[in-house]
């Protein structure tokens, strides 16, 4: 019997060749499956017709952006999720949402096989992969592009000669991914370390060098989630998207780094996130305010690692979903409101406010409301201390050092 | 017989007070210590006279700043030091630099007790007391407005009726501390966290938003640490004090956060460290091209802990020792330069460049030059994930989730 | 008005003693409390009676060794906390169920200040005053051997004037604290760390190097908690005493070491835990075939910082209620059967058998069913190494090492 | 011009076949290499002659246990190398040096080539792999058993053709791997992982149950590594070697466990390592007598990671060496004497003794002699649990809980 695959559908060259080649080199029927994460670009309905008119038997698309924002954005922001300390794992959260919708239609389907556009030599190879393998451990995976042999010079040539409804000619000098969360871009020129970007590069973010008013606003978060900007209610996806474009404007969120891949080698990369930026930012400091201090300690450590296994493509390990648990617990009191200025390239807050706070004025004022006990101190340094002491003391008599 | 008393003298009120104050309240002589490590206002000598004027027995001063800079800032560089992902240690490391001359003093002089003007809220007694225990484990440690209740306003009226030649009058707003590595202010109004800071607050930066032109700047790192700018020489002192200028001029380096301290509250805290910044965010970068990616993922870790240690007061802690070591080893590959602008606040790296470089643009590339197998990427992923993949199987199997 | 003072009351000497020292040294009224958690000795009936008659003007006892065992000792387990890698925390858990009742009283009675008998050197003070403060912020801690200078001799001075129905002659040369968890002793001869113990020291325990016949035992865990031995149903509770039994028979569980105390010095220990380090022993074991790899590897270093945090006294933070969420999560297959081996003091587990593990014979064997994919590690082994190779590279190319 | 081949040579079968067949499949001349890592069986010398017999070009054999012994026992010894906190990495360390001394062969001679005789399934063959690569980037590797398809019937029809000097017809049930720091075993029975070893599986070890009289060993550390035993020098691999006879001849060091693989799969592991054991017990122990707290807490991380480094074949990559520095210098001050017994499969610590303590005894005891300050204690607890205690009154204060 005939495999049966669902294919990881963008609407651009590679997949829409992919389709027709899948089928000439493996006899199976194609299943494209498209999703609308907030990358922008072609109607999705287009998109599905285009997937018919290759050749798919089935065609399945559906707009994701209020799933993505609730499961995976808000997460990778509890989280406080930036591999590196900087990168907040644009592309690396999407490909799990897309996943889940891949082998939904699998099952749906009765596909055995599903097939994604990656090349070799990425990440996102992994994180489909890994991903399928977790959704749907019975599924296949295969890659044209890397397992099939479909070169880009194939699929022009395969496109041309079956008149594919796609266009062949223009060839973008950037190889880009964007979605709600985020935009990354990788280009020949910037494959020199040396070189810096262009403003040709950026889309997301304007210039943040040009001169313009700064804007100021208020982030309410209830339980590690933002609720509302300057006072208006919003959703997660309405947060993320108000402050693309608010914190866009103001050139917040370029990011030009030099990253560790999964597959073991460095790499340039080019960011946008002004939403996610100014989120994380937000979130952070209102975290500063509410946790604990061995708590907070501890978390950065939790947010590394949750970091590294999703950028590693394991979003649905169960490493992951322990942390997630821990991070849970530490949401309980991340409400309050932040106010921030976005301005030239910076999103800068000025003022923290919560219910939750564990600021205490009376404790920190020097001034004479002080509640603060000071003879504790004294106590305090001395055990905290006595550890480092007697080694010393050991040093001292050994005659060393 | 009596005590005598090694003073950390800083030349202002209340160690000046706390000379005569001591001997009255314990009947030990005192011998005042200060130590420029880049602060500013008087000149060392002017301080070792007023010392003596108010009846110090002696009085030591010395130039510290590059002894500062090549054992204690140096260190917080290559520790990639930022205390909460953010401060990088201004008053923690400077603590330890005076200690080391309050306990040579000590030592020196015959003195068997060392005493420090700090209060019993913050984290600096902490810092001397652990530090004077190190180095001079059979040293007392008192802190007279702590310990022998001496207070702003006896200070005043002892300072008067002893007409110490020292300003009683003028009574900043603020509560500063600042050397060579940055500045801490602290001030009534901000003890409301949902206020913001004026620009009246900062010294060593200028204004970030106002326009005006960019400044390139490149730095060259041998082993971790600077030794030339825009391909000038430079000491690590040199380094810091340019940079200050320079990206102190285009506003780097001013932080506004809310801080965990060792004793238990939160505080809320303003820095300057425009040379910090700019000197941790091209070392920082130069890392992402030098080390491998397990031991920059582990450095991360071990940087949070050595942030935390120095912060809690524990520089001469062992544990502090042997993560130096770690460190040490870190940096043997970490040479070569960064170009970075400065500008509105920011620090942006736009360029690197070395020859112990891991970034490798044959492997990198998706020209034709390409030298990565991508064949090996199947056989990678399905190891990497098969461990999740059969934890999948396993709920799958047990009709969980 | 007077002071209502809870007190946490052991039925010896020191705190009987404590009822009229309290009212004679602060001029409150004394309610004491005391929890059975397994210590044996006296019946708790007796002790509420000794407390009423040593001046308590209530007195409130209860057997809380269930509630012990299932919220104290089973979170212990599942953590697999061995502070040091060997101490499963025997007095350190207890304190806080302890805690909990003391505070418990407090607001029952509307007392405003809770007692404890600790001396000021060791880690239960610590316990015993945190934990009241985190259960009830607004209370007040006193120590009367600490605080009220209430020594051993004035001890047994005041129970003798004043007739008190305790014992005051009989002064057993060990330290000792007890519960069902386990049993710590501490005595002068030990005092210097080369004397070995001697069999005196033991009472949960026989001697391990008596010959014996072994005994065989199974073990059945529901998501990490045991619930039958040798296929019959057991509490938590039941599964502690049956295994002090059973493997304090074959004198599994004796522990002598030198210990890292809060308070900054080390002290010898000697600790009896059968029942704890055999169920500790088992579970671990069900968790190498339960728990996916790398799981398992995060979990190790939660464990630790568990258990270090409940040794400090922080069982009521923050950082122990969001590690437990962590912990809770990696429980949920934790299932299935442990044969072990009890015999001359060891616990040596024979066999493990699960629906929910993740050993599968079939990728496992080297037989002819296995389906074990051998092409794929070339590929896995050129990407797991490949950043280290690039190093070495680097090295070469710079003509290092 | 035709590869030159580099093989690790055992003296086995599948080893001996390879050379031939290695020339067969690739046309390469073979150069065989043999370390004596304290395997016993054969003399090298009679391997060396195998190797030609059987078509070697050349043949290097060396006795390398002193060299494996201090370069590579003694820092996972020092590193405190436990795997799942149980498995000291036997066959895990051994690669290594064996790896070194392929690379060196292959340098000297101008090989290009180097070959191991792992299946694809196993770990070993990751160390080797990603060993060689470490050593010499430059060199190709390649494994006959998993990419030339040499199975076990093909060796044995190969060497009967041939007449090889090998015997083909006794097959092991077991599967062995040993060295001077322990023995490996798998085997077909215990691939159930209900079921027991029996004793027929051991080797360096007796059984434990059997009744004899126990054994006192005194250890002599010198910076963390055992330099006597019982007061008679020993270098580093007599220790072990001495241990091995002496705590194998007590049953000490049997291991029987389920092990995480690098490659991802479960797999039930029997070993035995009576030196090793008898060696990190002791030097454990001396560490928590010599190691300040904070340190020692933090070497527990390290250890881990250094043993998942080690295990998963990382031993030549920069973040081992980085701990290596790490680890290095924690054990300037592991210095002093362990009294251990052994008996009935138990080391037992029962005295330490040492110059480099940082136990003090009259910090320690509850003697008169006392020289803690208790009095500091009541300032330590209230700042220690100063910020827990903020947080139970936010509880409060928001009626949570």
């Amino acid at each position: 019997m005939a495999d049966t695959v669902v294919l990881a559908y963008s609407g651009g060259l590679d997949t829409s060749v992919a389709i027709g080649w899948i089928k000439e080199q493996t006899g199976s029927d194609v299943i494209a499956v498209a999703g609308d994460v907030g990358q922008g670009g072609e109607d999705m309905e287009v998109i599905r017709q285009r997937a018919l008119d290759c050749g798919a038997i089935e065609a399945v698309v559906a707009d994701i952006k209020d799933e993505f924002a609730d499961e995976y954005c808000l997460p990778a922001l509890q989280a406080g999720a930036l591999y590196m300390d900087r990168y907040p794992l644009v592309s690396a959260i999407s490909r799990n949402v897309i996943v889940k919708h891949l082998v939904d239609a699998a099952h749906k389907y009765g596909a055995n096989v599903v097939a994604h556009g990656c090349t070799g030599k990425g990440n996102d190879q992994v994180r489909f992969e890994v991903g399928i393998q977790a959704l749907g451990p019975e599924l296949k995976c295969i890659a044209p592009v890397r397992d099939l042999a479909l070169t880009r010079d194939k699929a022009i040539e395969y496109a041309e000669k079956h008149s594919l409804p796609i266009e062949t000619t223009k060839k973008s000098p950037y190889s880009i991914d964007q979605n709600v969360w985020g935009r990354a871009v990788e280009t020949g020129f910037l494959e020199d370390i040396w070189n810096a970007p262009i403003e040709d590069v950026y889309e997301y973010t304007q210039d943040p060098s040009v001169q313009r008013d700064a804007d100021e606003v208020i982030l309410t978060f209830d339980k590690g989630a933002p609720v509302a900007i300057d006072g208006k209610k919003v959703t997660m996806l309405q947060a993320i998207e108000q402050l693309n474009e608010r914190a866009g404007a103001q050139g917040v969120g370029r990011l030009d780094m030099v990253e560790d891949r999964l597959v073991g080698i460095k790499s340039r990369e080019i960011y946008e996130a002004p939403g996610a930026i100014a989120l994380l930012t937000a979130h952070e400091e209102l975290e500063t305010v509410t946790l604990e201090r061995e708590l907070a300690r501890y978390k950065r450590g939790v947010s590394q690692r949750w970091s590294e296994l999703v950028y590693d493509g394991l979003w649905f390990s169960p490493l992951k979903k322990a942390l997630d648990a821990f991070i849970t617990d530490t949401q309980q009191h991340v409400t309050g409101e932040i106010r921030m200025v976005l301005h030239g390239g910076r999103a800068v807050v000025t003022g923290r406010r919560s219910d939750h706070s564990l600021y205490d004025f009376n404790l920190a004022t020097y001034d004479t409301g002080d509640t603060f006990d000071q003879s504790m101190a004294k106590g305090f340094i001395e055990l905290h201390g006595l550890s480092t002491k007697l080694d010393s003391a050991r040093e001292q008599r050994l005659g060393g050092k």
